[in-house]
């Protein structure tokens, strides 16, 4: 397929990229298989083959390729980067009772708690022996700093979540665990196993951090502003479920004492009423707070793209600085 | 304390590591701490201030010292083990929802599942950073192949556990994943960062594999013959739990069609009735599976014990032996 004609940066990567990542996924295939317990493939497949995009891996082989890399390794990040992805979606699922996903049932929905908490273990200590075969130890600390954050970004994200104090500090730590640090992670082993210069290596980095926080956001803000059809999320999701994201953290920063008391019953008590949503959203649009959050989305997108001056230019650069515009451009 | 006034051989190991166990337990209470999400502590000390026995960890202390090691590596990797071990606790505990735990109300009970959840995945990737700064592959490998093999048998045991299909060979699977991995990682890494020779490591790995075994063994077995003021449970919880262990697999080998057909209603299809566990305690009886397993146990011990002969010999590897005929001292 010429990538050309594509008209999404991700499906250009994918299809440049296709080779490898079709090695990418007949290893996740081959992994995830256990000779025991027949329940572990059922889960990882049912999940897995949902068929997500696939950024993450992209991101690791594009990083590699980036940097000239001309070995075999990163097509073992990159799996080992989607299966720590699918591990914490599936403990994801456990923590927010979810049930729907990629818009299936959840697996948690299908077989139980107990499968996606053991499932996910399994994955992740699958993934922990994919990266120990490279034979890189600073891959192996890349990715262990990576795992600490993802876990301690989703215990603040749970604490943290229904409580008004949350601020914007905090809220960007809890989007670099839930997001950024995968993405940040992905990007640089990609750079390490091609023993790229440590100034790139760097630059990778700043490119995943940031562009996982631009889409973090825009992923917040489309809950508020998005086409139900277009997100397959209802508007006001993140409202109902009481999460302090940012248009509304913005809100609060700025509220009237009666403002203030109106988000401590809806937010902190839970005790919402008909027409809250309504009066919510008055509320951030009165003190713009969704063009402000907008703002802050297309400035991290900007130094996504910015990030990637100091690496080599080519195809795979040029993708990766569209893909920095196109997570923003559903919001603008 | 001299060591030799004290009758139980873990705790006379203890008394000799006493001072690297301090070290590692110093160790554990400063990783376990999160800038970020003070939930993260509270959780884990809760669990690990508990008080468990420490064994995994001073197995490794005790491997390392038995092979000369002079380091320091071996206390990150005790206190490794011991984070993994945790972690496993906090997962199980989901799982099984279980309420106690040594004698306190389980974290899952305290807070929540999404806590226990999240905080075991944080004390994995915790544990993770601990190895990495070792910096040997050798013992990254082996951690790695003993998480898969752990989260592996507890998916097994969760999709075997009610079915008569079960055998002795799953079993043993089973306890490898849910107890004698990690105790023989725990021996192997201690003996592979003082540099042992390879048979030294390969004995090691023996004697931790079959210590492991023999102290599951007993543990199922004493849940239908132990004491329930030493033991802290009741007899029969595993049937009532309908949990097939070894000395009901040897009753439903040797089963008539009768005998499986009340099996098949006990454990199959749970359905039990006043009476119940008594005439599976005569059919236990019946064809001596209890003497049969209690064999069982003791030969796993001896074979953990003859493991050692080809160690350095000493107090260390006296304690170890002793500590192999004490796992089994409660069932004889």
């Amino acid at each position: 397929m010429d990538s050309s004609t594509i008209s999404k940066p991700h499906e250009r990567l994918a299809a440049t990229l296709d080779g490898e990542m079709t090695a990418v996924n007949e290893l996740i295939r081959t992994r995830m298989t256990s000779e025991h317990a027949p329940r572990i493939p059922e889960v990882t497949a049912h999940l897995i083959e949902a068929g997500g995009k696939r950024l993450r891996p992209m991101l690791t082989l594009a990083a590699a390729r980036l940097c000239g890399y001309q070995g075999e390794h990163h097509v073992r990040l990159a799996a080992t980067v989607e299966f720590i992805h699918t591990a914490t979606l599936l403990h994801d699922d456990v923590v927010d009772e979810s049930g729907q996903r990629r818009g299936r049932p959840t697996a948690n929905l299908l077989w139980d708690n107990k499968s996606s908490v053991l499932v996910g273990d399994y994955l992740f200590s699958r993934s922990f022996q994919l990266m120990v075969e490279t034979g890189s130890l600073r891959v192996l600390d890349i990715l262990a700093n990576a795992s600490a954050t993802i876990a301690e970004g989703e215990v603040l994200q749970m604490t943290a979540a229904q409580d008004l104090r949350t601020d914007e500090a905090v809220y960007l730590q809890i989007v670099r665990g839930k997001t950024a640090a995968l993405f940040s992670a992905a990007m640089q082993v990609g750079g390490v196993i091609a023993k790229a210069p440590e100034s790139q290596v760097h630059a990778l980095f700043d490119y995943g951090d940031a562009l996982g926080i631009a889409f973090q956001i825009a992923d917040d803000l489309l809950d508020y502003q998005g086409d139900a059809k277009e997100t397959g999320k209802n508007v006001g999701d993140d409202f109902r479920e009481r999460k302090l994201t940012l248009p509304v953290i913005k809100a609060v920063a700025q509220a009237t004492t009666e403002e203030r008391t109106f988000w401590e019953r809806t937010i902190e008590k839970g005790r919402q009423e008909d027409g809250d949503l309504e009066h919510a959203l008055e509320l951030m649009n009165k003190y713009g707070t969704f063009d402000a959050t907008r703002a802050d989305a297309n400035a991290w997108a900007a130094k996504a793209k910015s990030s990637l001056e100091s690496l080599p230019d080519g195809e795979i650069r040029t993708m990766l600085s569209e893909l920095a515009d196109y997570v923003v451009s559903r919001l603008n």
